[in-house]
């Protein structure tokens, strides 16, 4: 028989304490909706007590009618006092979550340090919390925190919080490395432990990755007995961040043989952990395990060779089985191999042995030697590509553009852009405003271009990066520019370098419109231009 | 006895192999002094066989007279011919390096599929090209690639694989997880077998992340036996990375208590692995494990109180082991003790009582809604709370900026700034000009500043960042810019956000040179001006 897990997101609460993270009540609401998608069982929403959005994301979750059940998070009632008066007790049992996760002291040094309380009072604090929010009719989750910790200094107490907190009605007990410091076999070995002496508890699993460890941590308890695991998609949470269930999850279904999600669900895998980073505006690292750009990315030249023949030989599993799929980098260090596999990749023809061929390769090893990179910018990849193949004709003929920024005080600043070009026999000088230098840009641009390509209507810019490229003079030195594009039906990225970021703009924005139109006829039909010299047209 | 574990870095050669990371002869060079300073035992150089970058390397490092024995790696002569005609293996015992790191096959399927050969003529490949190294002179570490999958294929024939090695002379048998696919538990029974079975070979372990286990596979692996791990600094590798020796060593050293490297040279862990992060020009994730700036980073309210108390409660080790430092994050989640401790920490009054502090939190909250981000702005955090104390005047009164991109087809762009301000009674109008907009703006900027503040001059821009933050309508949206600056004794971080990345720019230049002079007199000294408002001076 399968074993069946029983997984515990946790990105919308532990998830937000990571630097740089914030969600509005909006947010929250999205990325519950793919969770639940996804197939989580439990989907912890925030802390009801602490301030008002999470208020209105318990409120209106309600609404959205999910299959997960939502788990309003809070810590024991306060010292000294009663359950029934605790105000955030009260705000969990009224917030109309399913469940509740109570977070309570496991460590005695916590309980001195922290709490400044009696290890008695701890109990009882814990004690009557659990009885309070199990008599308003809540599953509760118990998070022992800091338990590996406290299991190490003091077992005994350790134990007795997990037997009180049994006794009094939770339904998990779950034991939290909050400090993320506890090494994979003290994991396992712990838990075996418990599990032996209490058989009739379901345990859960909560891990930070302190030590790089959060996964191991995860996989270890899991083996040991437990029956749950909480963790973040993308890893996300406080400090260096909680298990990351990207990976946690293929691990125990596809590596392990344990059953997490409906079979089928595994492969919305990478589309949710995208869509969470960018709801969440963090940047994904491509090298992401499972389901990052680059996971299944190549490079070098013999790895390319050999992965043509047989992609088992160096792939783990299927990248589809996770929603991730296989990429081909094109770079300095990689042979010819890896820029014809990219052609056939695109349905170019491109004889390996033809001088074309040769050529292009020159051509991108000379651009990426001044900076440009293809890796995160396909489109400019694939013109550089058709190009060689003869498909991509140019759009118009460059003569000039102007770009002004004016501030004074008192009053907004404005941003005016004025190009000069010519399609066919037709000169054309136009002026956009905008409220950015590159908006104005793309503007005046666009104006010029609308005038014989109407389609391009449709396409707007999605995403606008900029990186400097040797930054010991950092305002004199080149920087890359790469543009994320978007229409109605698919995302392409173009990329630009220059000592000018206006400049590395342009020819990005360029690249960008010359990608929407390729294979598409001007719609004034004119005599078109000669070849363009580089990526700009000088 | 404390068992000694040797490291092997393969930074240089396979940490080269991930997507984005390009390194010159002169970076390997820089990066192997680090290296050598944080004491690993071996520096993987290059492929001397497979570019003249990596002969140079090998050429150069021998004058730098380093303690870490220097590698260069290669794979087994090609099938069918011998291994004195292998030029690749004759670039490696040419090179000059001490030892080699010779790759062969251990995985049946990869003879058949990649190298397209019979399992005999691989065991002559392997025993040839080691017996010719070692004939050299150099010291043979055998990386038995994809030795896992091979063992759990067919067991005898990695077996074989590892005696042939032995038989010929190889120093090490590291066993590779070449697709990072292996999960701890399997690594450990492998490893302690093959300890058995081979009591005389020393065995070593090369993982990738694939699974986010490579950290877990190594701790793995040393556990039943291994006495060397290799690995890169900050994970660095081909698709998810290698074994990152920055989560490897302190967790081998600090947590099981294994001999690595001398001591003291831990704490030098955190520099190193930005100092690999600045000269491989990647992005080094806050949230790093032991050296990200957000390793013992605190943001929740009540874990600062807690901290603020004792710092045992929320960290698992001590940041100065590993050169790293405690911060206090600002952030909405915080209380105002996160504030109070900031304040702490820069040595500025502040009672967390006065008007002032709740009016300072207040105007950080509403900064924080409109984008800014203090989090990565460490001195505009430090003007916004030295204001608050009174402790800030301003540097002079803003009256207009203009600034003008010009290109011309066929000519080089050019930039020009306009930078119109008072200084007490004194009008100046400056112009600048710079190979980019902000370079262009920072001249015009500092030719009026300079004036009154020659100590500017010592200062200069180090790293300048863009980010998009609401990538709905890139061009048209909100812009937040970082700007690093640095002067011979340290680096400040400031913001500035905007619609207009060129006044967020100005805005970041503005308060890094606000930064620069504070407690500073101007030389000319004059009767300074009115209080700014906001952030920039409207």
């Amino acid at each position: 028989m399968t074993r069946s897990i029983t997984i515990f997101d946790t990105t919308l609460r532990d998830g937000t304490q990571g630097e740089g993270i914030s969600l509005s009540a909006d947010d929250k609401l999205k990325i519950a909706v793919k969770l639940d998608e996804l197939g989580v069982h439990y989907i912890e929403g925030g802390n009801p007590g602490s301030n008002g959005k999470d208020v209105e994301f318990f409120r209106r979750v309600q609404e959205l009618d999910l299959k997960a059940k939502i788990t309003a998070f809070g810590s024991t009632r306060r010292k000294g006092a009663s359950a029934e008066d605790d105000e955030n007790l009260q705000r969990i049992a009224d917030s109309g979550a399913q469940a509740a996760t109570l977070v309570g002291k496991s460590w005695d040094f916590h309980v001195y340090t922290a709490l400044q309380t009696t290890l008695e009072e701890n109990l009882a604090m814990i004690g009557d919390s659990i009885r309070f929010l199990k008599q308003r009719g809540l599953e509760v989750i118990f998070d022992a925190e800091h338990f590996f910790d406290g299991y190490k200094h003091n077992p005994e107490y350790a134990k007795l919080v997990l037997l009180t907190a049994s006794e009094s009605g939770a339904d998990w007990l779950v034991l939290c490395d909050t400090n993320g410091g506890t090494m994979p076999n003290e994991i396992g070995d712990t838990v075996s432990a418990l599990v032996e002496e209490m058989p009739a508890a379901r345990f859960g699993i909560h891990t930070h990755n302190d030590c790089e460890l959060a996964v191991a941590n995860s996989l270890s308890a899991v083996s040991a007995g437990a029956l749950q695991v909480q963790g973040t998609i993308n890893g996300y949470g406080e400090r260096c961040g909680n298990a990351n269930l990207c990976s946690v999850l293929p691990n125990l279904q596809l590596k392990m043989g344990l059953h997490c999600l409906p079979e089928e669900k595994l492969a919305l895998l990478a589309q949710t952990a995208r869509y969470v980073s960018e709801i969440a505006n963090v940047h994904m690292p491509a090298g992401q395990s499972y389901v990052g750009s680059a996971a299944f990315a190549h490079k070098g030249g013999i790895h390319v060779s050999a992965i043509l023949r047989d992609s088992r030989t160096y792939e783990h599993i299927a990248p589809e089985l996770v929603g991730n799929k296989q990429r081909v980098l094109v770079s300095e260090l990689a042979g010819q191999s890896n820029l014809v596999s990219k052609a056939q990749e695109l349905g170019i023809e491109l004889d390996p042995k033809s001088p074309q061929a040769s050529e292009t390769i020159g051509r991108i090893k000379d651009l990426e030697h001044r900076g440009y990179q293809f890796e995160g910018a396909d489109a400019s990849l694939e013109l550089l590509l058709r190009e060689a193949s003869g498909e991509v004709q140019e759009l118009f003929t460059f003569e000039s553009f102007k770009m002004l920024v004016e501030k004074s005080a008192g009053k907004p600043v404005i941003s005016e852009a004025f190009v000069k070009l010519r399609i066919g026999g037709e000169s054309l000088y136009t002026a956009g405003e905008g409220n950015g230098p590159v908006n104005a840009l793309d503007n005046a641009l666009r104006k010029a271009l609308l005038q014989h390509y109407p389609q391009l209507t449709d396409m707007h810019l999605s995403d606008y990066k900029v990186r400097v490229l040797d930054d010991k003079e950092a305002t004199a030195s080149k920087v890359r520019v790469l543009i994320e594009s978007r229409d109605a039906k698919s995302a392409w990225s173009t990329v630009g370098v220059s000592g000018n970021v206006i400049e590395a703009s342009w020819e990005a924005l360029v690249d960008s419109m010359r990608y929407a139109l390729l294979g598409q006829e001007p719609v004034k039909a004119v005599a078109l231009m000669e070849p363009r010299q580089g990526l700009l047209n000088h």
